[in-house]
């Protein structure tokens, strides 16, 4: 196996690893003994699950975090440097889209280390391909903000950017402040703009569905606590 | 297995199935008898090497392009109306990502169809994930004008939008043209904007490298007929 740093996807939820993770990552893992963590007792869980043979004790775990300096990212690295492959896992889906991951792959890129991005869920990938809306021309935008008049007006203005661009815009939001998203984008957007809501990727309770604004404002959905993306498009 | 439009990736070049598709998507494939595809010849050669065992002369493909018409689109959707499921390829990669399939699973999405995505190799995401750019903000632009001056004007008004928007911005080329599109960039974004070349995602001589446009303009890299995705940040 190459000695590079594995960009290495988790599942989503609970949905089963042979559901969403190809095999050849398995190998990968049981290959890997360094593995740089947002969190190492979903990491640790993770792992097992993957492989319930891998001995958890025997590895080493580096935690990430927006707090994390470059110097110690930068020695996350070093196995590397020794002939010593070393994995990134976020808590969910893809590391470094939408985490903090990408500052290590960063810094990665800058000391010529090589990444191997491997294939997982990504629930903003996903979402998009069932949406039905646009995948030629796409934005994700991350969170909106949180205080009102911001949050509208981003909202406006990401509205134009499909009808000025022919562009899909795709965010996400807390789950216990979904209810309050919706609301706001109900009230805010065009009655003919399409709003797709894509809750629980790849669980046994997945839900995609893309309706007009004004369809959507007859049976306001509920998705209180449920890890959701927000697709807009005409 | 739940009646509905399953989107169905597929390896990128002639990367292995157990490299870039969970287990799941065989048995999905196994039990789908319709297809909706881009290209038979490719369809049927991806099926036969998931499975050699399928009896691909018993499986009803339906061709589908830019050209093929919302009714005949909707009429491709008919079998699930019947309690079968139905398959959607496109020839390379995620379906509905830069590429026709959107089409058909809008009107999916308008016929209350269940679509299911289901998890494989997308080279723009694998690529964004490799690249260490801002994963919370980021656009696909597709490809950019062919037309010199509008290219040009493009190419610049999307390299705004890293610096006012922090959104790190992807593009894609028809591979014989890369050489001329690498040569636009380095010609006419700042020194210190960032440009990550990834070729071959997921195949044997994958490339993903992320440079300044300095540093690219002192070794310009050779991509002439490697399908190959860029990214730029700051």
């Amino acid at each position: 196996m190459k000695v590079a740093l594995y960009l290495i996807p988790v599942t989503l939820g609970d949905s089963p690893i042979d559901l969403v993770i190809p095999s050849h990552n398995r190998y990968v893992i049981q290959n890997i003994r360094h593995f740089i963590v947002e969190n190492e007792r979903s990491a640790r869980r993770f792992i097992k699950k993957i492989d319930p043979a891998i001995e958890i004790d025997d590895l080493q775990f580096y935690i990430l975090n927006k707090h994390t300096s470059p110097e110690v990212l930068a020695a996350f690295l070093s196995p590397i440097f020794k002939g010593e492959p070393v994995g990134l896992l976020s808590e969910a889906g893809c590391p470094a889209i939408a985490d903090p991951g990408a500052d290590i792959v960063a810094i990665g890129q800058k000391m010529n280390v090589q990444i191997v991005p491997l294939v997982g869920p990504s629930s903003i990938l996903l979402s998009l391909m069932a949406s039905g809306f646009n995948g030629q021309n796409f934005a994700f935008r991350g969170y909106l903000p949180i205080e009102a008049e911001q949050r509208i007006k981003t909202l406006k203005k990401i509205e134009q950017s499909i009808y000025n661009q022919d562009q899909t815009q795709i965010f996400i939001e807390t789950p216990y402040r979904n209810s309050k998203l919706v609301d706001d984008i109900l009230k805010n957007c065009r009655p003919t703009t399409k709003l797709c809501l894509a809750a629980d990727i790849t669980c046994d309770n997945e839900f995609i569905k893309t309706l007009t604004i004004q369809e959507w404002s007859k049976k306001v959905p509920k998705l209180e606590k449920r890890p959701c993306i927000f697709l807009l498009y005409k």
